[in-house]
């Protein structure tokens, strides 16, 4: 048997999520199918954390084992041979140590997080971007974003579905810059809660839109109640970049 | 009578190109059916400049005239409902005076061509760069570079069907920047010549995977001839950023 890890790219928009559901097509279903058509072995593939529907990733990590020996570079081409013209791509495929795990050996998450400010919508970037009317005060932004980072219960940005044991988490560092018409929040940790991004960009982006003070960022935080914070940020805008393990 | 500018966005995936033709939908036909919509006068809009099908534009301009007077942003939100569904936004609403014209006298043109430079495909980004497979060194891109600005007679970078009256050009200026595994090539320039921005990324293109020296750049562009220079590269790369006026 030998472990396999890989790095994946994905436009999320005309999936159901990472993960293999029911009701559509996930990435997950991909990609196992086109393991299955490459090696002729049916796998299950374990994810680094799951993403939504309509999230994207440039860097996603997944593991699963192999009977059978193949060399790295000729399984992902034809793994991707077999994944056609679905929008999802293999970058990357590499043996590992049969402990490996893709979710479990995570070291460090990065995710970004992409705002189209400006009044008209995008046509090129509608499915890679979320389209904020409003003129976002990017400053304030920043300001709010320091008492985020940081070892914090995050019970106020935590889905209610979400399965994590605890809502402790340690928040490296938001980075948040502006190019041109676009605001890109960048976002590092061990690992997110569910929905932790989108629910800090929706509420950093009232705080941009002079909805709410950097300062209340801090109170609703501390009141660890998520009817406190501002919306779900869309998931079109959300990218999941690396895992560091 | 009233002449408006209008700024124009984008993406040339879906259409036979900027203007309008007989075997498809252009971004003119769309624009100038939209207007008609909106103001219930038949009009013939001025681009600045034409695209070819694939072709995209963050900031294409054009002018047309309106017998009745409407309040540019209205007039803006209108146009854009009648576009509806296709990939095309007017960015911009701006009544100017009757003898401005988009073409004749816009003083700087940007344009921008994106590189993808990696063994896998983009799923995310396919329709809006260039794939390109072989490691590009792009300090000999940038050292090419430099022997194609300036004032030169460009007929080794000019489509056949080109209908320039002169083959002489002043290039501003060539920037070439790597954004992790993309390389952005900016062009400025008064006007160009049809097909100039990718021809001469072609070439580039060449001097990236060492094929040609960054010398040979000198002698393509003093053969004054089309078949000494490289390959066309294709439209999906290609990004009509502004106008100067």
């Amino acid at each position: 048997m030998t472990r396999y890890k890989i790095i994946i790219e994905y436009d999320g928009t005309n999936f159901v999520g990472w993960q293999r559901q029911e009701n559509g097509l996930s990435i997950q279903e991909v990609i196992e199918d086109a393991i299955l058509d490459a090696t002729k072995e049916k796998v299950v593939i374990h994810g680094s954390g799951r993403t939504d529907a309509g999230v994207h990733a440039l860097g996603q990590v997944a593991h699963f084992d192999l009977e059978s020996d193949f060399d790295p570079k000729k399984l992902r081409l034809s793994i991707n041979h077999f994944i056609g013209k679905n929008s999802v791509a293999i970058l990357d495929v590499e043996k590992v140590h049969e402990e490996f795990h893709a979710r479990f050996d995570s070291q460090k998450r990065y995710y970004k997080y992409v705002i189209l400010n400006r009044p008209i919508k995008s046509v090129l970037y509608q499915n890679l971007s979320w389209h904020v009317r409003n003129n976002l005060d990017i400053e304030k932004m920043k300001e709010a974003s320091k008492f985020l980072e940081g070892n914090h219960d995050f019970s106020s940005f935590r889905a209610s579905e979400c399965q994590a044991k605890s809502p402790i988490k340690t928040l490296d560092k938001i980075q948040i810059k502006q190019d041109g018409e676009y605001i890109i929040l960048n976002f590092t940790a061990k690992s997110f809660l569910h929905h932790m991004v989108r629910n800090l960009v929706g509420t950093l982006k009232m705080v941009g839109e002079g909805k709410i003070s950097p300062n209340q960022v801090k109170d609703i935080l501390e009141a660890k109640d998520r009817t406190k914070a501002g919306i779900n940020a869309p998931p079109q805008g959300l990218f999941f970049l690396k895992v560091d393990y």
